[in-house]
């Protein structure tokens, strides 16, 4: 028998510029959170993983210098890296090293602390996140060239517009506004998204996630453990996973990442979801929007709008709290930042909170059927994860 | 009921310097033949794990570079390192995978191409790897002066010299003669090892490992695939791991890495090993011996001799083929070469090989318990992991 894990305590430091504190205290601020949150001590702790992309910040082995710091050594650890998707990687390998056996508690943390490199040297290494060898080096493309690539493809076969992208960050930035940790908190009018400068059109600055600082913690415990210390312990339900071909010229169209597609099919074929109508199982959902044609594309490849209709999601609004499928009420990347490493383990915490109930009432998700999804998606596309959480417990 | 899972399919490169490949044309060198030792194809592995610290090379996304150019995409993928234990992390992580139950196949690989910077770049990149803030930037030590303190201490309290560190580099290089996969395939003498210049006193050139390009590759499958696919699994009994401050000032001495020692005693208790007197339980083993002095320390931290007198190991040849405990039979870091993340994966298909009785002859450890184990060092201990392997099988 398999054993069930669910996630028991969560934490977010606030996301931003983060020149005030350290790399191992903007760890802490989020694992501190986690503890208390769990009821737990750090000697409870039995393994930890450490996602993180790093490159831009000092510490070249994150894991123990934060463990250190955190109170966690001797425990063992790993750091892991899925470049935008690392921290659904690190909420996958914990949820593993508990359902084999192995241990019964074990936290994730995800930290990256990116404004240590000037913004060019980060733009630099996001944009070597694609193929070094076919992609950057040759043709010079950077990270919103890429997306760019999607958006154009997107508007020239379906007719969305400018307008409909910027819907997006309207969006997520009006909940955003009510997260007080977000990077950003504060609204934009439509207005304000359309006359911001181009990055590469047709996405402009308020199209595009910022360069974040930011930690965020999820402690997952096995099933005995987990109801020894909450009465809302979250299930993780089903984690699918995919990769694909890191050279685009070789991708078959530029209006879907198929990696999203495989993964979401896993993931629903492991929780019973029916993929033709996967939106029905879910309240909310957590997905990548890094650019804002990739909340589009989200809608689409996660199965909740047919092929070419996502656009129509947002443009009924149907993706605000009240509607069929509530998506990124965090903020999102747009809004609440995208500190790499962190998003995915953010989009746990994020999600259990919301599942729970107990985030800021303006972005309080309705929570009827207690299910909740996060997309996490590494480069463009390059990784994907998939991860379903529920209330209610998977077997047995 | 807790998943066994054993090592069902190996394969090495050549280590060395290799200007003559790419990083996914060295990744292809060791999964294709792990792919034929399992007699499996690219389809059947469910899920992959890529062992690499990089900073030196040019692909900062290695696992979705070499998935796709291995014929693994669309699997799940994640990156993880653990400094020079990052490949033990891997195989851990890989097990606790199918132990899970989440998956039947996994393929663990561990890669570095370590020679795509200049050295100088490299060996301030590994001093990184001790912390930062506290070590590097402000002392200025690399690793051959961490390990430095680590002999000196041991030659002061033990009476040890540096003919007694020059006796492992010439044993390993003994054994790496046998090895065609060896960086260095030759023999050294106890008068080149002392002749050989100061890197920093007492450790000299031939006291250190050198700087490799290598990959390795074990696919490990879960109990039910494993008897389907062959008659010799060598099953992964137990993974002990630990942590340890990176900052050298507040270790308690330098005779010891407390995390080896911890990480060994989880695993010693993992498998039922009596901790008093563990050698006899092993035939064989792969140690960390990044420097000579490491090796010894190895010795002690893992119970194969008391405190003092593992030096005695190697002036008694007790750790050649036919003593009571056979050691680095594969010429070990000093001589077959350590190419960080690769590393750890490439002391697990070692010892799978050597428990096949399938190595050159010359290197053939005696094996009559069917034991192994792997000791890997990340940093100067601030992580380590110890493998436990064996031929038969661990539980009902």
């Amino acid at each position: 028998m398999v054993r069930n894990v669910a996630i028991v305590g969560v934490g977010q430091s606030k996301f931003g510029v983060r020149h005030d504190v350290s790399f191992p205290e903007l760890a802490w601020e989020s694992v501190s959170q986690a503890l208390d949150d769990a009821g737990l001590e750090q000697k409870d702790i039995e393994y930890f993983i450490v996602s993180n992309a790093g490159g831009w910040s000092s510490e070249p082995l994150p894991a123990v210098v934060v463990g250190e710091y955190c109170g966690l050594t001797p425990k063992g650890t790993a750091r892991v890296e899925a470049a935008c998707a690392s921290g659904s990687s690190a909420i996958k390998l914990a949820h593993d090293i508990i359902a084999s056996g192995q241990a019964d508690i074990v936290l994730a943390l995800g930290i990256e602390k990116m404004n240590e490199s000037p913004t060019p040297t980060v733009v630099e290494f996001i944009g070597r996140a694609g193929n070094y060898f076919w992609e950057f080096q040759n043709f010079g493309l950077t990270f919103p060239g890429y997306y760019a690539l999607y958006a154009t493809a997107y508007m020239h076969k379906y007719g969305a517009t400018e307008e409909d992208l910027c819907r997006v960050a309207v969006k997520n930035h009006y909940y955003g506004s009510y997260n007080p940790k977000a990077q950003f908190p504060k609204k934009i009018t439509l207005e304000e998204c359309m006359k911001s400068r181009y990055v590469a059109w047709p996405l402009k600055l308020l199209d595009s996630s910022p360069i974040t600082d930011g930690s965020a913690a999820a402690i997952l415990a096995s099933e005995d453990v987990a109801r020894k210390l909450t009465d809302t312990p979250v299930w993780i339900r089903a984690i699918g996973h995919a990769s694909d071909t890191s050279n685009l010229s070789k991708r078959d169209n530029f209006l879907s990442l198929r990696a999203a597609v495989e993964a979401a099919h896993m993931a629903y074929k492991k929780a019973g979801v029916d993929p033709s109508n996967p939106a029905k199982y879910f309240d909310v959902a957590e997905v990548h929007d890094c650019f804002t044609i990739a909340e589009i594309l989200a809608y689409e490849d996660l199965g909740f709008a047919k092929r070419g209709e996502g656009v129509n999601l947002i443009r009924e609004e149907q993706t605000y709290v009240g509607g069929p499928i509530q998506v990124n009420l965090s903020g999102g990347l747009k809004a609440k930042g995208h500190p790499i490493a962190a998003t995915g383990v953010g989009m746990a915490v994020e999600l259990t909170r919301q599942l729970r109930q107990e985030v800021e009432k303006e972005r309080q998700a309705v929570i009827d059927r207690g299910w909740a999804l996060s997309h996490n998606i590494g480069g463009t596309g390059h990784y994907a994860y998939v991860n379903i959480y529920s209330l209610d417990k998977p077997r047995g």
